[in-house]
């Protein structure tokens, strides 16, 4: 499927690549154009569209990774006048399940499949091409999707009706908010018990407190680098669309209002770094 | 060297038997009397000693594996007598930094090592002997352990002086806690949104979120089963340790107080299983 690609940040660059690789990327937009020209200039052959318009107008499918609903919605309306029936858009993006089946319903009174198509699994996962593909709506356009979530997908599911991926999506960035607080606070009180650091992520890595976020990011936050990875003003929005969707279902969170606190905190007081585990600085006394 | 068990438990029958298998097992002893001879008749030439100044009598090294404190300082007490120069006691439990460092210095003063050698891994990693072992302590006692510690862990290091075992097993157990925390109020909140279970559980652990708790109870707890792995009571017993030492070393601790009080509620209103993944019976709307 011919396919065009709008959002060349730290996952949809890397995405957008393997795309590449497996020759089923033709044009590419970005917000900032110098970052879709040097993607251009690295990936032969790949077009630089003009705008979300043009893009759209020369390909199949439209594939989509942004920030935030504002920035979907913003994208989706500039390219209005060249969308075709038939063709496929699959958002990667992480946004609110209201806003995935708003945009689903509009774009399927002209014939357009939507697809909520969130993924897990870090820059790391970007990267290796080894994402987790939560997606949500059309279920014909999801199962002719298959193709593309192979390339950077190292498992996906279509799980129901349009939002699904969003509110699995929701799930998922709870439980990492969650796991986040617990692996900061238990470094920052390593730190303050001034335990053998090497030895101790041994031990915590290779016991019942084993998970990914100390694996690859445990050496690096006690060693105060907070570059790469997860910037936590996006978890702070994933955090708000999983507050809206407790409420809505009329669920008692004690982990999303823990964590928003934090980071609301955090980012107010200029502690954080571009990346979540910039949480222990926070945390430590 | 010839080692005598105390306490076999969810944890301490598994590994005492790897203790039997490598040769190294001489005699045991614990609390309910049948447990022993049940231990014995599996594990030919295992002796039942009548008591723990028995055991201590007949043996160069005493590994402990029993749940709290107390029950550790009577054991400690009842062996008094027959304890001799040069014996070394190993403690697997979990207790506080405090009572490992008191026992330490009592024992000491007769010219007997104590190492406190709490593990983590779980009963499937305590029947896998793939548990990960944090030692303090007496230096050389600790190294002379290493070929016990072999035989059941994966990993093991010494971290300090005596209590730094305890005090790593707290800053692990904080972890263990808050991963808890985070998966069972994510898979509540996907209950309640009614998303696919099998699907999720695969996403979920393929991404960011991966973990542990999640690998091993994940799809237990949504089948409501809670017979198998770490109890409740316990949990809440290594969360009071922790708290203490939060507080000694001045540490604000935001997951401890929430588990904590979750755990207090859950056993409290009796809604717990012989499992921590109970949590999620709490965490449903």
């Amino acid at each position: 499927m011919i396919t065009g690609w709008i959002g060349l940040g730290a996952m949809g660059w890397p995405m957008a690549g393997h795309l590449h690789r497996e020759q089923q990327l033709k044009a590419i937009w970005n917000r900032s154009a110098d970052k879709a020209r040097a993607f251009a200039e690295q990936h032969e052959g790949v077009i630089v569209a003009d705008d979300p318009a043009a893009l759209a107008a020369s390909v199949e499918v439209i594939a989509i990774c942004v920030s935030a609903d504002h920035d979907l919605e913003a994208i989706i309306d500039a390219m209005q006048d060249s969308l075709r029936p038939g063709q496929i858009i699959v958002d990667h993006s992480t946004v609110s399940p209201a806003t995935a089946r708003k945009l689903a319903r509009t774009l399927a009174n002209q014939d357009i499949a939507f697809v909520d198509a969130p993924v897990t699994g870090g820059v790391e996962g970007a990267i290796q091409g080894r994402l987790a593909i939560m997606a949500g709506g059309d279920w014909d356009a999801a199962h002719r999707l298959e193709r593309l979530f192979e390339c950077y997908g190292r498992v996906h599911h279509h799980l129901g009706p349009s939002g699904s991926g969003q509110a699995a999506k929701a799930v998922n960035q709870l439980m990492v908010a969650g796991i986040a607080e617990a692996v900061c606070e238990a470094l920052a009180l390593m730190e303050t018990l001034d335990l053998p650091r090497e030895s101790m992520l041994e031990l915590l890595a290779g016991g019942a407190a084993g998970n990914w976020f100390l694996d690859k990011r445990g050496r690096s936050m006690l060693a105060d680098e907070f570059d790469v990875g997860f910037d936590p003003a996006l978890l702070l929005k994933d955090l708000k669309i999983c507050q809206s969707l407790c409420t809505e279902a009329g669920f008692h969170s004690a982990v999303v209002p823990l964590a928003l606190a934090d980071y609301q905190a955090m980012l107010e007081a200029g502690e954080n770094g571009r990346d979540i585990s910039s949480l222990i600085r926070h945390k430590r006394p």
